[in-house]
């Protein structure tokens, strides 16, 4: 069977070699003779997988020693409220940058008051608001840095005086950042880290504690905390195809996988502004390197472009709704060779 | 490598055909050309085992259409504080029979009174308290069917005029139940059902919707429900291997589980009790066909029962801390072989 090249915005593409140690272990799990579905999470042959999982995410940010990496379930849906139960006593700032963000507002308005303090909403979140008037009185700030559907990504991330909070669902891994900037980070597992199920948590220890409402256990940190992530059982396989990942993106290194990215993101921005038959849907500076979305000029040839990137074997490329047209979502473990195939689709088209 | 007898308490042992199915999956989805890891959840292909793992679950529980299946994340630890978030507006009822009843009353606490209306805390848990006095007035009787931990389980399941929440985690699909009698049952997949990372919720929609709190969209039932269990992205892999266990299930036929379980069950039971060795921990009524709790008279021997079961290929034996001793646990997909195998050794040892 030829390759098929997987531009699907999430679950997504992983490493080949993430993909096969989950074959192997799902079989014979470490040597134990049974499948990883199968065997305790309190085995010390598990709980080196957790411990790798989480020290690999600590090693490849470079965090220092006031954070904690967990794995809890429940996706980016879940922070939404987890972050608001744990650290929105009174009040907190949020930037509207698309579907998530105001997701993210919306639960974190059962909280407490919320302060939106910069939204792109205005022109179909196609940028990323600057110069933000952070009040200084807020308990945290909240970003979203890549925004799956609208195609726009931070590329410098603000300075602020007061706990900034993070959802970097789609990008986080992709490029190197300061992350001990971050109080918080959170992010889904199902686009540059591994199978939906597992969502990691990055939290620094000092930032916690400080609301007065009691949390229930499976929404506190603390909790997950105080058990190394194991409070209850967690999603066994799916963080074992995350440390996979992680060690996957050690071998290739930062440097390279943010280089690969670029690359990836320059080859196909270039066709969208050079080739007639198709235009961006985001401000320049703000154009995401994981997610890019574009439109047909004559939106009366869309089944046809899909149509053409089906037979060349592209997969995942119809747009979300809220923007139509088309989404490339380009994660570290797409080659430049299915962008070249998706290129070379836009200039024969 | 010989064949390894798993008695883990959970994650556990799981359908052979349903791991396969695992196995083929994560390298060629539905003839996507893709693994299952990195398919879109909206794709058809997905959607088919979502709904088909919802459907059958209607159907080899004989649920009537009051009722909605929902595959959620989080565990039954997040169930303990969703069941109260949802249904808890001023008082609940709680039977206490162990470890995980004691958790879902701590959480019940946050949302409204709680009144533990009867518990075997007296006895270590080895019993299950018969001859409820149900207060009228609560909104629900929460109890836990099989107690993991403690050995015990429900034989008969309490006739109750106010909405019935169960806990079924550890024995679910294991007997022939009369399911309909429930308004609330939810299970941690990682026992009788599949992977960790899934959480089976069923519930009867005519209970929801009558709290005055606002809910957090996650931790909302009717959310789930308006969004066919995909209002985030689902634990796609673990649901995916539910429904192939699932359908194992179905073609074993529920007659054939049971029936196999009993025969489990009596042959360790009967060892236990005539073995001059061993004795049991639980209540002869209430004794568990799903985790098997037993001691040694000469608990200096312990260590070497453990020793002799690892010569024999058994896993997962030792006792958790709060009983002590050796716990057995003979899940749906344990075939009698393995429980002849730790009988053996009882009888040499």
């Amino acid at each position: 069977m030829s390759k098929v090249h997987n531009f699907s915005a999430g679950p997504a593409i992983l490493p080949a070699s993430a993909i096969q140690a989950g074959v192997e272990a799902l079989q014979n799990f470490a040597g134990t003779g049974l499948s990883i579905l199968e065997v305790s999470h309190r085995s010390p042959e598990y709980v080196a997988v957790m411990e790798e999982a989480r020290s690999l995410v600590k090693e490849l940010l470079n965090l220092n020693d006031d954070y904690e990496v967990l794995y809890l379930q429940g996706g980016a849906s879940t922070q939404f409220l987890m972050t608001a139960y744990n650290l929105l006593e009174k009040k907190a700032a949020y930037v509207d940058t698309g579907t998530w963000s105001s997701k993210s507002i919306k639960e974190a308005k059962l909280f407490g008051e919320v302060d939106v303090i910069a939204s792109s909403k205005d022109k179909n979140y196609s940028y990323i608001p600057k110069d933000l008037n952070v009040p200084q009185d807020a308990d945290y700030l909240h970003i979203t840095s890549n925004n799956t559907i609208y195609g726009t990504q931070y590329k410098d991330f603000p300075d602020v005086n007061i706990p900034l909070v993070c959802d970097m669902s789609s990008d986080i891994f992709s490029k190197s950042i300061d992350a001990n900037k971050f109080d918080l980070i959170y992010a889904g597992a199902q686009k540059n880290l591994g199978p939906a199920g597992a969502t990691l948590v990055i939290v620094k220890k000092e930032v916690l504690g400080k609301v007065s409402r009691s949390i229930p256990s499976m929404m506190d940190y603390n909790v997950h905390i105080s058990k190394d992530s194991m409070f209850n059982t967690p999603p066994a396989f799916s963080v074992f195809v995350v440390m996979h990942t992680l060690r996957w993106i050690k071998d290739m290194g930062m440097t390279t996988i943010e280089a690969r990215n670029k690359a990836k993101a320059e080859m196909l921005y270039t066709e969208i502004e050079f080739n007639d038959n198709f235009k961006p849907t985001t401000a320049t500076e703000d154009r995401s390197h994981m997610n890019v979305t574009f439109l047909l000029n004559d939106e009366s040839r869309n089944d046809a472009f899909l149509e053409a990137c089906k037979e060349a074997k592209i997969s995942g490329i119809k747009g979300h709704r809220s923007v139509g047209g088309f989404r490339a979502s380009m994660y570290n473990a797409m080659g430049l060779d299915s962008v070249q195939a998706l290129v070379n689709v836009m200039q024969t088209f």
